[in-house]
């Protein structure tokens, strides 16, 4: 990827001169360390997954200037912390915490704000604060990722698991607090949380669920990683995809490891996609699918390659279903139409008990075809499955970025109930909206129960900035489509945020007005991330923010 | 249990004078109905759990007029709900929400502010608005008992289970609001909700999860049952065990209908109960046992056959652990020291499989025996088991109501992190209190995984003034021997909820700060449920309400 030199003098904060910039920075500085502020004035890169720019959104849909911070701060302690927070209050800067800031499809390492200042909470907060083998449980700060915590539990011989996204490199904790997914029974990162300690946007310390008893002489509660409410209400799930509070700590439940057998099931015809559907819903439902399966579209059997798209398809605009088709002939897994990837948990003779009821499932639909791992090259993505969805951390999603030159992520998100005519109303959204707008359609669905997450990836070419407008086209229109149809995203890249926000506008933006009536009983001077997840504080409320 | 005529004059909401309660009384008659709007100046009747009073705590461990309301209002619908949220706001009245009131053992149907307003939910706004077999869901309002709601679904021929706690007529929605749990797979009920309707103390409404995306042509969105968050923080969490809004309508996973089987083993030493602490530890954590077993001491095999004390024990005092040993004999079990009541879900084979890997974990601790339904009568409490751990809704509970003359229930409830050296820490703590102040101990232990919810029930004579105060006394000392060690409860009576608040004071009491915050900026005037959970509005705070 490459990186266009700077056309604009650095980003300061809303509302701030150069020199009261100037005069806060000093003071901060003064307070936490010269070396741990640092100004955003140096050319752009969008480098790579490990070398992530924490100055912008290194996938930017709009122009690479446009998301920028003023200055990305480093905060060492909890204590520290609370100085950023009480110097934002004071200098009236909004900040951004983020804890590996790989949120990559999602707005990366940016701000909402342009200016606004980044707290990179991970560069040298990412201890693992514990890891207890009876409790099956962790406490870690925010830069641990799940490499890290990966193989500490290695290093300490522990037989305990811990669940990973697709990308390994992600903060446990930072993923956690944007209700992200994985994919063993524990794949509902936020549910699996337990105790949180909280710098609140006036600096103040909270530590929730049993955290909130003091332990004898000093120590923690004994119940901290064991019980996840306290008593009175349950507050832990309004700090997730909001901007109430930056975490500092947080606990999470392991998994004890388990025999397990990864598979997948192809199938013949795009049009069964409803009635794979339906066979899935029971399957979900009554548990008897291990963890959270992914249905794709064979699609993404040749993305997964991490081969070009030229390599298939010539010219301009969106793969036909003919070369996919064609292509897919080619791959182990053949010419088919979706793909289910699952693993199922037990001994031996459970599995394969468990392997009857879900092939049983299946069989009504003709053409349906079972593979396992051995069936399959050494190379081929069933073997990526299995590693994560036995929680190995990996990168192997990252070969996607192969698909085009200069590649970039940008996610479309809805939930749809796991029922055939929802989904498919959904699918149909999304592939005429890729048609209009002429990109590839990449659908996975990750497979939660009651419902899915569709997440449809568009892939576009950073250096095109006609992709890029087509691209930020196509997901307000889908946004708004959707929305008509009582469907909404479950997370979505900042630029979307307001939109996405209001479509949830029941009773006349009841649920906003909720959460801007918390914001500011929070965060009266408005200075914990204006306008994440499209919950601005009354300081900026109205003033033209919303995009 | 008798009813002493009342000394003091009926109570008025704290802070009116009777003329200006008269005028109020006199403006809410009219707005949603004269017989909806009823003065609590009648004699109090403790009633029965059947025909339970909505005017005090009928298992009252005060005087029987200390924790009453002033009047009792019947609200038809959501709007009705609206119309008293804003007359309290402008009469300045305290309204405490029920749903049927049957918290017996943590308050009834009392206010926690005495000549509060009670809102009586139930009464009028009791139906199922929907059962969606293929979602396998229900939404109700606060009216639906476990035993409508079980009655519809097999009216309907639905395979489906609603998931029970031990007596089943409670409301779904009240229950799970309060936080509660019941005994199948989906025994933690708030975590099995999806979606609230809710009314704020101000008068608006809002929905949350899906529920705030509108659903096409003025229908419910067809996710909302399907997925719980919407997109921003998730709040659902905060309505529980607090006074922030008036939950009106409330989403319900069911379940699945299954094979199963329940079991109980009996232990043969007292002193082995931090041993079979250990031995369910691994059990629970990796989901071996299907549901939320109890662990109950021996002493509960006596209580449960809905015999008198005064049959096993003679004179004043707790039973000794010789006449319990010398009982319990005479009983199916026989003599042993601990019960625990599981259950295994599957078909045979597979329940088979598992009960031999919970037998193994157990074999260790010597004297361990393993019983059937059929190896024990039909009148047997593991029979009740086998009802409730499939979602049956009953009332067998009731039996310990026999234990004394006029009794009533009080129950401690500390969370035990599922550790040997915990739990005996807490279990002594437990046991010395009763001693001193002269109780029996009833110990139940409901095990959830990583924790267990340790339920204590004081069993106390309503008409002996002596042993009320005692019960009051031996609560506050457990709460307080607790907190010391680092241990909370999960839910208790009104009387003690500021104390137990404030033991959860990390930082200064940092959540106590955080929970006045929100209450402070959702309910300016205070009307709502003043003191519940220890959270009191501003207008309240500091002038000698907490206890
Ligand atoms: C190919 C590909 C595959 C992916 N697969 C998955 C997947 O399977 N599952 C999935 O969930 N995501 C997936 N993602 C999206 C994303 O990469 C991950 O969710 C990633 O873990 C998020 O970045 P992070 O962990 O570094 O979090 P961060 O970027 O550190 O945090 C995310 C956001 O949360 C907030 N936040 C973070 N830390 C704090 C804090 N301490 N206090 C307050 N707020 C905070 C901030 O607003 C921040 O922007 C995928 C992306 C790509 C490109
Ligand atoms: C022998 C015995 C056994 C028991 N076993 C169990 C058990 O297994 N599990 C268990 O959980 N409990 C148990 N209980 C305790 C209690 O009886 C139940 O929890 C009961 O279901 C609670 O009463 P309810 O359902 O009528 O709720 P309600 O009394 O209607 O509600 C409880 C509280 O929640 C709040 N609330 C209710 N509705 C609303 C609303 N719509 N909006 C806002 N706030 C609201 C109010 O503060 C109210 O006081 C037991 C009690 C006894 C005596």
């Amino acid at each position: 990827p490459h990186s266009a030199p700077r056309q604009r003098p650095a980003r300061l904060p809303p509302g701030l001169s150069e020199s009261d910039f100037s005069t806060a920075v000093k003071d901060l500085r003064q307070s936490i360390g010269a070396e741990n502020v640092v100004i955003n004035d140096q050319p752009l890169k969008d480098g790579w997954y490990l070398e992530h720019p924490n100055t912008h959104d290194a996938f930017h849909v709009v122009e690479q200037e446009e998301l920028v911070c003023s200055a990305v701060v480093y905060p060492g302690s909890t204590e520290e912390v609370q100085k950023v927070v009480r110097w934002a209050n004071k200098h009236l800067i909004p900040i951004y915490p983020i804890s590996i800031g790989r949120n990559v499809g999602y707005g990366g390492a940016a701000p909402r704000v342009p200016g606004g200042v980044v707290l990179d909470l991970g560069k040298r907060m990412h201890s693992i604060l514990n890891v207890d083998g009876e409790n099956a449980s962790c406490m870690v700060e925010p830069g641990v990722t799940y490499f890290k915590l990966y193989e500490e539990i290695q290093n300490r011989g522990l037989p305990l698991w811990i669940d990973c996204p697709d990308l390994g490199g992600g903060s446990v904790l930072g993923n956690a607090i944007d209700r992200g997914v994985g994919y063993t029974p524990a794949g509902d990162h936020f549910a699996n949380h337990c105790g949180m300690e909280i710098v609140l946007p006036n600096g103040e310390l909270l530590r929730t669920g049993m955290g909130a008893i003091p332990g004898p002489d000093g120590t923690d509660s004994p119940v901290w990683q064991s019980f996840q409410n306290s008593f009175g209400p349950k507050i832990d799930g309004v700090f997730s995809q909001s901007n109430f509070g930056i975490v500092t700590k947080m606990g999470f439940w392991l998994l004890h490891e388990m025999p397990h057998r990864s598979y997948c099931f192809t199938f013949a015809q795009d049009e069964d996609f409803p009635r794979i559907v339906e066979a899935i819903r029971p399957l979900a439902q009554k548990g008897v699918l291990g963890n959270i399966p992914q249905l794709r579209h064979v699609v993404q059997e040749l993305n997964v390659t991490g081969r070009r798209k030229s390599t298939f398809h010539d010219g301009e605009g969106p793969m036909t279903r003919e070369e996919i088709r064609r292509a897919a002939k080619e791959l182990p897994l053949g010419d088919c139409s979706w793909v289910f990837y699952g693993t199922q948990y037990g001994d031996a003779q459970s599995v394969e008990r468990q392997l009857g009821v879900v092939k049983a499932a299946f069989s009504d639909i003709e053409g349906t075809k079972f593979w396992l791992p051995e069936d399959v090259p050494q190379d081929h993505y069933l073997h990526s499955r299995v590693q994560v969805n036995s929680g190995v951390p990996i990168l192997r999603e990252l070969d996607w970025l192969n698909w085009l030159p200069n590649a970039g992520h940008l996610f479309f998100s809805p939930i749809t109930p796991t029922r055939g005519k929802d989904a498919q109303k959904i699918h149909d959204m999304i592939v005429a909206g890729h048609k209009k707008y002429g990109f590839d359609v990449f659908p996975t669905l990750c497979i939660a129960g009651r419902e899915m997450h569709y997440i449809a990836n568009v892939i576009f070419d950073r250096a095109d900035a006609d992709q890029k407008r087509r691209a930020v086209a196509l997901l307000r229109e889908l946004v708004d489509d959707c929305a008509k149809e009582g469907f909404g995203e479950y997370r979505t890249h900042l630029l979307f945020q307001d939109q996405v926000a209001r479509t949830y506008g029941w009773g006349d933006q009841a649920l906003m007005r909720f959460n801007e009536t918390i914001k500011d009983a929070l965060d009266p001077n408005g200075i914990l991330a204006p306008g994440r997840c499209g919950i601005w504080p009354k300081r900026f409320r109205g003033r033209g923010w919303e995009l």
